[in-house]
C-alpha cells in the first residue's frame, strides 16, 4: 500500500476496507488492457485527489470535530496555573498533538510531555485541561476567506483531563505523534519526556451560526470524519 | 504614505519617524536624475523587501514578544468557565485579535466581543485570561522546519483582564481590528459587539531553548519589535 499525496489513497487497493477493489487476478487482462485500466485509475485519482479531506456538513458536528481533530497538527492547551504571580489563574499554551496520520485518526489527542514545561507543572496539581483546535491552523480559513473568529473557521474545544499513556497505549502514541512530528525522536532525552494522552469528557464544536454544540465523547469517538471514496463516487 | 507588499515600506517616504528621508523639493533635480534616484531605490527596496518582519534575535525577548503579537491574526484565549459541566474548569477558545497594522503594532490585543459567546461570558464573572499566539499561526514555523512545541517555533502567552474598550481608545481598537479582519464591519448588529482589551500583567515567551522566559508590560511596551530601514542598512 503506497500513499498518495493526501495520505490516504492508494494505487494499488483504494480502500482496505473493501468499498473499492480495483484488484484484477493475474493473466486475466490482456497488455492492452492493463495500461488503461492504469490510465483509467490515475484520471479518477486525479479529478478527486482530496475528497477525503473535505470538512464534513455542519450539521454532523461529531463529523467535524473528528475531522478538526485530525487536520490539526497542534492544539492550545488552558490549565490553572500553579506559577506565581498567577496562582489559580488560567494559563494557555501550545503543545503539538496528534490523533495519527492524516486521514487516519483515532480521535484521541495525544501529546509529549515533559514535566519541564510549565503548563505541564499545572497538570501535575490539577490535571483538568481544555485543548482548543481551529482549522485557522491549516490553509482552510484563509482559502475560504473565513475569518478566524467566524464559526466557519470551524473550531473545536474538548474538556478533560490530561493523563499519561503507557504500555501499548505509548507505542500507539509514539507511532501517532513521531509520524506528524518527526523532530519529537530527536528531542532531549534529559528532558524525561513522556506520552500523554485528554481523557475526553465534553467537546465543544463551533462550525455554523447560531452558538456552540456540544458532542458526546461517545458520539465523537462513533464519528467518521472523511467520506469513504465509494460514497464520494455514488453519493456525488 | 502608499504601503508596499510588506505593508510598512513606502517608496514616497522610506520612514516618518525621520530615519530615512528620500524626499527632493521640486526643481531641484534634473530630469536625468529622477529617474536613477527612483531605480536605485527600488532596486534597495527589491533587494531588502521585507527585513523589518524578520523574527529579532532570540535574546532581545521583549522585542519578539511585540513580535509575535504583531504577527498573529487571532489567539487562544483562557478563562475559567463559568458553564456546565465544566463549571471551574479551564477553557481554551480562539478569537481575532489584533494590536494594529503589521509592522505598525501598538502591542495592545484588541478583541471584538459579543456576550452571545461562552468564553466572554466567563470573563462576566471572572475577568483573569490569558491569551496565547504562537508563529505557528503564520507561515514562519513551517518554513523554518520548526515543530509547532519547538521553543524556536516562538510563542507567547499575555496573563492579564479582558476589559472592554470605550471613546478614543475603542475608535483604536475599531481601526487595529477592521483593518486586519475586514469580515467584523458585517458580523450581525443583533449580537451587540463591543471592543476590548487585554490588560497585560505579565507576558511569557518561549522563543529559545532553556525555559519559559519573562517580559514586564512595561519592557514590553517599549520594545521595538521590527528593525529599522536605517539600522539595517546602517549595521547590515
Amino acid at each position: 500500500m503506497t500513499s498518495s499525496s493526501c495520505g490516504h489513497m492508494t494505487t494499488s487497493q483504494i480502500n482496505k476496507s473493501g468499498h473499492v477493489e480495483l484488484s484484477v487476478p493475474r493473466g486475466k487482462m490482456s497488455t492492452n488492457m492493463a495500461p488503461t485500466a492504469v490510465l483509467i485509475l490515475f484520471v479518477v485519482l486525479l479529478a478527486f485527489p482530496c475528497n477525503s479531506h473535505k470538512i464534513p456538513p455542519h450539521e454532523d458536528v461529531a463529523r467535524v470535530a473528528r475531522f478538526v481533530a485530525n487536520q490539526c497538527d497542534w492544539a492550545s492547551m488552558a490549565t490553572i496555573s500553579t506559577h506565581d504571580p498567577i496562582k489559580g489563574q488560567p494559563f494557555s499554551n501550545a503543545f503539538s498533538v496528534s490523533d495519527g496520520p492524516v486521514g487516519y485518526g483515532s480521535g484521541v489527542p495525544y501529546m509529549y510531555l515533559t514535566l519541564m514545561e510549565i503548563s505541564v507543572q499545572d497538570l501535575q496539581v490539577n490535571p483538568q485541561a481544555s485543548l482548543s483546535m481551529s482549522l485557522a491552523q491549516t490553509d482552510f480559513c484563509k482559502n475560504e476567506s473565513y475569518d478566524p473568529q467566524s464559526p466557519l473557521c470551524a473550531h473545536i474545544i474538548f474538556s478533560g483531563t490530561v493523563v499519561e499513556v503507557n504500555g501499548t497505549e505509548a507505542v500507539t502514541a509514539k507511532k501517532a505523534l513521531f509520524g506528524r512530528h518527526p523532530e519529537m525522536a530527536d528531542w532531549p532525552s534529559d528532558h524525561n519526556w513522556f506520552f500523554a494522552k485528554m481523557n475526553i469528557t465534553q467537546v465543544w464544536v463551533l462550525d455554523y451560526f447560531g452558538g456552540i454544540k456540544t458532542v458526546t465523547p461517545e458520539d465523537y469517538f462513533k464519528a467518521t470524519p472523511y467520506k469513504s471514496f465509494h460514497s464520494f463516487l455514488f453519493s456525488g
